[in-house]
């Protein structure tokens, strides 16, 4: 079972600082560049654990994750304002990516500010979107400090990861997915770093559907959710280590974080063992690739974690991994 | 270019064995068991070659491939007639797989005959979906030969690989669907070996949309149904050693040719190189498993082979890769 949240989760209020009708918005501006992703069902998965499972594919998504939909619909917002001469974020991973990409599509200029150690795949992957590079420092506070400074100077857009209500009504347009595809749902797992997607996706599925539950899924080792849960407050667990990279976040966004708490009926974790082979089981039984953080929701599942027996759906929040520890993962035989 | 087909392409008629109410009746049937796969666009391939890429992913169908389509129907036809007391078949591949599920749906026995040599990992997918295994020789037509000795003995229907109008019929649904996703589809490639679902796609597809193309895509050291159109009849090459092992017949099916001489545009070949990056690009840039033999047609297309400018779809026929052959490929850095 989940960690019990306190107060229980509840139905999307008047009291949430993003609405439905925000990621209904959202919704219809990503659309010329985001993919409406598969839901497919996952036969392994159903039969193992005895109840109807489903894949939400956003490792099939444009720029190979989730990131791109909170993105667009950041950048669409300023546009709309006339407010979008060129943008800024922070990230060599899916969100560097996806903002560059939806820079791209507007044809504004884009700066990424990526950690001095960089591996090369990832800055030619941010160059060939058209975005200019930044090398600056180790840390995430470093780097945050000098894109907020460029975009300042620049008069740019600063994009941040999740903490940002239209990034969060972006990532919820995942929820109104998965309730158009299976209206009957009964449960959603959800990966959870920051907190944007589970966020948004909680809003969405909560708003709709107030019977369904929604848990967020992170690695044991970097369970600054479940902590920050049990607490009652922002936890900060700080570095780890976790194969799972995209959740390596010390702690709960302050934005994300009160919407996690409302909505959510609790955290599950999995273990590192449990996310590789999870790894592998994606891409030998299920044909899929996802990246370790976008594989906790299945390796969750897998391992009969997720409370409810009616239909459940994984998120898979992406698929950027590299190819050999691709090929590694895939090899190990467990 | 594809290689031009004597006649030329032409829409299907009443000359043709298989009708597309055949295929609409094995659409019918098939839906309880088969999904309707997802086409997903595809812009790493559309961006390379300057056209609207799209690929319809069998390896997302259940089993891994699209063999359950026909092996389905034609299951399901002979248990109308109330002819299905169990079924033999000569596979040890994704077409064992196929029938072996489509028997436990139906509730009936199965026998599969494999080489004497089959490697255990497919042995154990066979009986882990409850089909009896019998090793007999090392040749197809021992086991072939075998098979059919046991249906006659055993009253039991024998389930041939391809040269069959129910497997056919039952492959033409991906035509099907491919239309009904794609009304505007200007060009279809597709992988052949024997033969089946190239010509039940080219039968679908030329019915309901006469001015699209569908191209074969064959291996260059496994090109049969090539050599054969060109000589207007059906030509065995002997044995081939292409990565592409699901495309390893040596010659194209008696009861498939007439129709792919008929309905196809022209066969189009790739290398062996060119079908080992094709697996890792769809690995690493589409985040999909496929198998080589499923891969010849995204091959094809990211060679800039298939002929025409409008939208163009791909097949990934499956997605049964061996594990350790698929860490290879993603691997190799080209």
């Amino acid at each position: 079972m989940g960690d019990p949240v306190q107060g229980g989760p509840s139905a999307a209020t008047e009291a949430d600082a993003v609405a439905l009708d925000d990621i209904r918005r959202a919704d219809r501006r990503i659309r010329e560049a985001a993919e409406v992703t598969p839901l497919l069902p996952a036969p392994a998965w159903s039969e193992r654990i005895g109840r109807p499972v489903y894949f939400k594919c956003e490792n099939l998504q444009r720029t190979g994750a989730f990131k791109l939909r909170g993105a667009f619909n950041k950048l669409r917002a300023a546009a709309e304002r006339g407010e979008l001469r060129g943008v800024v974020t922070a990230s060599s991973g899916n969100h560097g990516q996806a903002v560059a990409y939806a820079a791209r599509h507007h044809g504004v200029p884009c700066l990424v500010v990526v950690p001095e150690t960089v591996v090369a795949v990832k800055e030619a992957a941010i160059r060939g979107l058209g975005a200019e590079v930044m090398r600056c420092g180790t840390t995430s506070a470093e780097r945050i400090e000098r894109a907020r400074q460029v975009a300042e100077e620049r008069g740019w857009l600063y994009v941040p990861p999740y903490d940002d209500p239209d990034i969060v009504a972006g990532q919820g347009t995942v929820g109104l997915e998965i309730i158009r595809q299976l209206p009957e749902v009964e449960t959603v797992l959800v990966p959870i770093g920051g907190g944007g997607l589970t966020s948004g996706i909680a809003l969405a599925v909560k708003s709709l559907r107030p019977q369904a539950d929604v848990y967020a899924v992170e690695p044991e080792i970097a369970d600054d959710t479940r902590r920050s849960l049990a607490a009652g407050h922002v936890v900060d667990i700080g570095e780890t280590t976790t194969i799972a990279d995209g959740l390596r976040t010390s702690h709960p966004g302050e934005f994300t974080f009160p919407i996690v708490r409302r909505h959510v009926s609790g955290v599950l974790t999995v273990s590192e063992a449990e996310i590789r082979v999870a790894v592998r089981h994606l891409a030998v039984l299920a044909k899929l690739v996802v990246e370790p953080s976008g594989a906790v929701a299945a390796a969750a599942a897998w391992n009969h974690r997720a409370p409810g027996t009616g239909p459940l759906v994984c998120v898979l929040s992406g698929g950027n991994v590299d190819p050999g520890l691709l090929a590694e993962l895939v090899m190990v035989e467990r």
